[in-house]
């Protein structure tokens, strides 16, 4: 069960062990979500050729492959990555930015997801009900969808695959193959932010480095981002300022603010 | 004639039907043009690998090519994507960031304009002087020459090729075969904040998206861009704090902001 | 020797002669950096195609290599770039991020020290030991080597290379084949906002264009980069702000500041 003290425990090991994520993502949100994993306490490295992904594997505690811009060799390292972690044994965390959109992306999506079997899947309502297959429209890399009717598709993807799959919306529901943590957190300011997904896509790769329970870590991860979000969209004249102030939240975020401001169900 | 009336009208029109905006652009800005774009109510979605570019055009409103950081598969892209968005006869927008800077640069841009016919080419006064083959000087990407010393080769520039030609600086020309629209806001901090034109190049690919009077709309972009300009220069203490406070200013940019400070000539 | 008098003599260089600097750099920081070269006055231009690089550097002061996140393609760009530079005689500055972390990043930085002879080198701790060929842990590209246990090496290094090599981290050390200059400016703040290295690196660019006694010019970045942090940190609730307010603060320097704050020893 989610509760404040499971949260804060994630981010206190999150902070303390600061942990290496190895991100292939794309050339929008680098800037963003390598910030983001310096602000909560990880360690971001990023690296995408192929020659040398999978050393950076090896010294890395998670791997989070993010398809924003793909292109093929990037996609040959993203699988290379991929392998390499399972191999190692570290979580893998996929974020399908804009699958639905192109059918390249969608293919791409399930070959990492057939290929590498990753741990977490995270995206918006469209694109994890392109990835079911299901015929769903989708506005480029935002969701036309509902988060609520892709909770279905979610579970079944998660029985399909055995992974956790994350649809982030105004909720955001945690799914695995028999239950659903929704969390609550959030701001409609964060939607006017570029990167938001990835960076939450981020965040979920730093907590599965230090709690392999991963629905939980990967809630954790999510009302983190949540908190942080909500109250930086207090202080924000808009989204420019959300985006300075967002880090600053997830920075200094405390205890305190997890206890008053946490709201998940499981 | 463009008055306070058409731009608040148009960026109405961004704003309710929120056009889908495929920017093939360059590394360095694509997050702050995808944060402006955001800001101003638009979706934008950034996509580069040939293997997908058609697709994305096809559920695109506009499509915005920016050289800035140009490499073979990325031109090919453009190539691609340029061609598809003319068939499907959405607008086509050009930033030739550099033109005159390397040959590549200038040829790529020429390619572009021969093969893709833009509607509307925005640049500074360096960079179109460097598509009209006249001798010019260039700084990399900033231009030493005088947007005035630029109108006579845009008006050529425009008769030869059918598009809107847009000169960025102290003050914006925007330029069709017969008229020369001038919009006289901004603030020279815009200059020390990187990638302020690229981003009002993905601003006119917003406008164009909803109408199709490509003169107005590309003219109401560069008032938008100026006004928001003016606004967040005056709260900034310098160019970190205005990069964010733009993106505020066009969320927030209210039709009293725009009447109040308009300073456009037909 | 290093004085109050010194970096603001060359500060002033520097905006007074906006040298163009080329960069060939990663992904991750390319905004960022851009940004710090205008806000000290300089003239930032991003140009990593094989096609273009040797007609980008025949209009540029200075190169600046960094291989945050590199590629085959990118590879060969810096490799040419940096022959074209040294054939030009304009100072080239490398930033090996991540050396140590990938055999591909080891290995590359010293193909391209071999090739291309930089004139200035600056990494973390980590970084520097690496390219010594000692055994040294790193944690992706961030150091978990001392300033202090590197400085042997990196004087080893210089006189191996001729380069002066910046040991950067809570102190920086610059370094010849027979003299140490100590940096002590800056804010542990610094090391949790992405790229701040990289922008180091950049800032040593744009000042070695206008001085070419090399230790004393990047002695002269390396401070006004930590006086800059020092005044941001003072005023930032995080990471997030601390990145727009460096901008700021880099823009708006003065000679008192650095009067005030300079804390450097030869």
């Amino acid at each position: 069960m989610i509760s404040k003290e499971s949260v804060i425990k994630d981010l206190k090991e999150v902070r303390s062990r600061s942990p290496l994520v190895h991100n292939i993502t794309n050339s929008v949100v680098m800037n963003n979500t390598a910030n983001a994993l310096l602000a909560i306490g990880a360690s971001p490295v990023m690296a995408h050729a192929v020659e040398e992904v999978e050393d950076m594997v090896k010294i890395a505690s998670s791997l989070v492959i993010n398809i924003g811009t793909l292109s093929p060799s990037w996609v040959e390292a993203m699988l290379k990555a991929g392998l390499a972690a399972k191999k190692k044994n570290i979580p893998v965390v996929l974020d399908p930015v804009g699958a639905g959109a192109t059918a390249y992306r969608t293919q791409t999506s399930l070959q990492i997801i057939r290929e590498c079997k990753p741990d977490v899947i995270r995206g918006n309502a469209s694109e994890i009900m392109a990835l079911t297959c299901k015929q769903s429209d989708t506005k480029g890399v935002d969701s036309v969808a509902s988060s609520e009717s892709a909770v279905h598709g979610a579970t079944t993807l998660a029985k399909d695959t055995g992974a956790i799959i994350i649809i982030s919306g105004p909720v955001d529901y945690v799914v695995d193959n028999k239950s659903v943590i929704q969390v609550q957190n959030g701001s409609p300011l964060m939607g006017k932010v570029t990167g938001m997904g990835c960076t939450a896509t981020a965040l979920v790769g730093a907590f599965v480095a230090v709690n392999c329970d991963f629905i939980m870590s990967s809630a954790h991860a999510m009302a983190v981002m949540g908190i942080a979000g909500e109250l930086a969209a207090k202080r924000s004249a808009g989204p420019g300022t959300m985006q300075a102030y967002f880090l600053d939240e997830l920075y200094k975020l405390s205890d305190k603010d997890i206890t008053n401001l946490l709201k998940a169900v499981s």
